[in-house]
């Protein structure tokens, strides 16, 4: 039986705030990736997340962002190498060791926001990032784009990666995302939404502006804050099971 | 031969503002206990210092704080223990994480501050700590004061504990440290710094606050961001190697 | 016609945060409370607030806080006063500007949080904040509990004092905000609620636990971040409009 | 008898941390720039700042920068034209406000690293910054680069403009400085030094990286962070008083 990972980020309240409702989301996904720190994701927040992902039995991934909070990690920032990876495994670091706490061991890291896309174009920093995850754990799958410098980088050092497609976000005719506020960037109907995510998870031909294009993906992402999330992650789900295809954490 | 553990705090910069001369302090010293961003430390920071440490072959500890970059952890906040532990773990593991990375293993934990102080005296959290800490890795040890709630705790729960004395304040006639800001509280003639260093090393009777006490200590801490730290760290050094005690990471 | 001013505590989201939906609140309201950074409030959502709160013609006042944007001020902190007080006019003063840029003036302070209780019961504090604010402006009115230090001391120093009650907090039988968190401390039911407000409104007899106090207040608070904040706020509003008075800015 | 101004940064501590040594160095100035949170400066050291200022009579300046403690603000950062306003306006209008408590008028506002070099270059921003600031208070002054985009902004909109040079830095030949990190960027020989000083005082030639040219300049910068600097404001002062030229605030 065919499976796919279906994944969302979480964890990213901080404080007062509250982003998401992941008590609710959590229980439909197989892994989840939790802020920690850099853009969002107080330790309050990741502890009690751990919690909540531990009950419903899900993989949990770091999600580490440039060190942003006011910006939620989406403006790319200028900094040398070495400094920016050294906030990435500060806050890998620091989910792991409450995930320890918690006695659950962390699965993978998927960088957030800017981040995301700054490893999927930049070829030193990606092999820099990998080199020094492959340090800290070698164990640790990585989840980025389906291709890139990201994928080309963890192939070459051996890390397991993880292809993610989007079930929410178009793609351009390269097969990359369509920036975020530009026409066709997210997706709204529901059916159009469970398509995508049937193409994407049987790398079946999808409508990439225009162009049809097959990108074969290892994991399935959700967003946990936008509108009606909850609602898109059931339809996915039913039409997934309904498609026969298993939702398993990698 | 008798041998003794010098440590200090380092890593107590932050961005583009330095705090104490580690590259000089540290080849000084035996272990070294680094800021981990609560206090102090940016991750660039704990980087370099993770860096400077290893060149002189320290004993590596983490140097948790109360999330308090402002007052630098000298402000005992309220907050209830699993939010404080949920920052204390996180700190601990970002460091942890960037030694990992550098090919080196952290051995001990040692709080900061106000957080130092309320480990001492108040038993549930130090309780709390400890087990937390004996999940995240049973194979740290701690380094506090001689004796109170987290020397207890530490003893009831299997963990290793290394009794701290500090070479340049003063003690009451308790056996505590005679508060910052209090008469007495900072020793500034070097004789009688490593006089006192001597003492604390040998378990030889101590002057406090005119009552004569033996306080055993594993490791003497000297204070990196004083006014002529290095002087006193060398002077501290030749007196106890005078004194035929070595000079050893424990 | 006897009048009473409506204010609501807004501006309490923080970069990609939402906190209540001030675009709705605010026009049923005669008053606006805007955090200024210290628990909330960053200068963008500032700048947005404002140009909302000019939009309903509403008095626009600061709302510092202790420094404490993890705890969303909530929890009262040890400074020096110079220090705390050089923290709410540095707020106080952000806020200002952002209103001239705008083209409107700053009508009164109301202190946040912790920062509220403290200033209601330290004297010492309390007079040293008026006698600063006199200096800042001594045409700003100053919102606090309808007796106590800061009341007092308003009076002493002949700054303008606006007596605040709240129409959704519970009073204990000395005329005091039952704490959060404890039986009592929240009104729930529509109905109660605007009945507080109306004998809140009118200094007509209010049950305190069990004691009937009468509390004179020249301004109610409603609370913008509570589940259905904005159905109370139109409820509230609508029984002191048919109890014949008028929801004026002071 | 002609005069300039002698103008510092300063208030650039945070905290624990300590940057520079301004009660030695503000005697010697007659304007001070004074950080306000943005890229250093805490509300408690600004308001230690503006009274140490207040005892040299010195004309006190706001120092705004992009939020940005960690990076020092010396990163450009990427935001919308209005976001990063409401930031500088935040910060300007904080330190104001600390001044009138203290009872001192701010004179000027000079902005910060980063946001310096971005508002000599971008028209739009330092329109939008000099008509914000108009709207603020049309009465101070700008610091700024002796041409360029804000200089024309102010003059275009009426606004005070004080052309800055820096006497420890080196210009490129269109009169621009060389940017920090490229060789030529610091002048590090004191006679170098104040030879730059008299040549900017006098508008006389000055060899920019080979080109002789004349930059007119109304104030002249020392940076009180860099090493020797009270040594290097002693002799600058003392060469301008040598040659006739008075030191006096604008």
């Amino acid at each position: 039986m065919p499976s796919i990972d279906l994944n969302a980020d979480c964890g990213e309240s901080f404080g007062a705030w509250r982003m998401g409702d992941d008590a609710t989301l959590m229980p439909l996904l197989s892994s989840v990736n939790l802020a920690c720190g850099g853009h969002a994701g107080d330790p309050a927040t990741l502890r009690a997340s751990i919690r909540l992902a531990q009950q419903s039995g899900l993989a949990i991934g770091a999600h580490p962002s440039y060190p942003d909070l006011l910006g939620f990690g989406r403006r790319p920032m200028t900094m040398p190498t070495a400094e920016l990876l050294a906030h990435v495994f500060a806050q890998i670091g620091g989910l792991a060791a409450l995930c320890t706490v918690e006695g659950v061991r962390l699965s993978h890291v998927k960088a957030h926001g800017a981040l995301y896309h700054t490893l999927s174009s930049d070829v030193a920093l990606a092999d820099a990032f990998v080199q020094a995850l492959a340090r800290f754990d070698a164990g640790l799958a990585i989840i980025g784009p389906p291709f890139g410098a990201l994928a080309e980088s963890a192939s070459r050092h051996g890390l397991h990666y993880l292809r993610e497609g989007f079930v929410e976000r178009g793609y351009n005719e390269y097969g990359h995302l369509i920036a975020r506020g530009q026409a066709g960037a997210e997706l709204h109907n529901v059916e159009e939404i469970c398509a995508q995510a049937l193409a994407l998870a049987r790398g079946d031909q999808l409508s990439c502006a225009g162009v049809k294009l097959r990108l074969r993906v290892d994991t399935l992402c959700l967003h946990g804050d936008r509108e009606n999330a909850v609602g898109i992650a059931r339809a996915v789900r039913a039409a997934l099971l309904q498609a026969g295809i298993e939702i398993m954490r990698p």
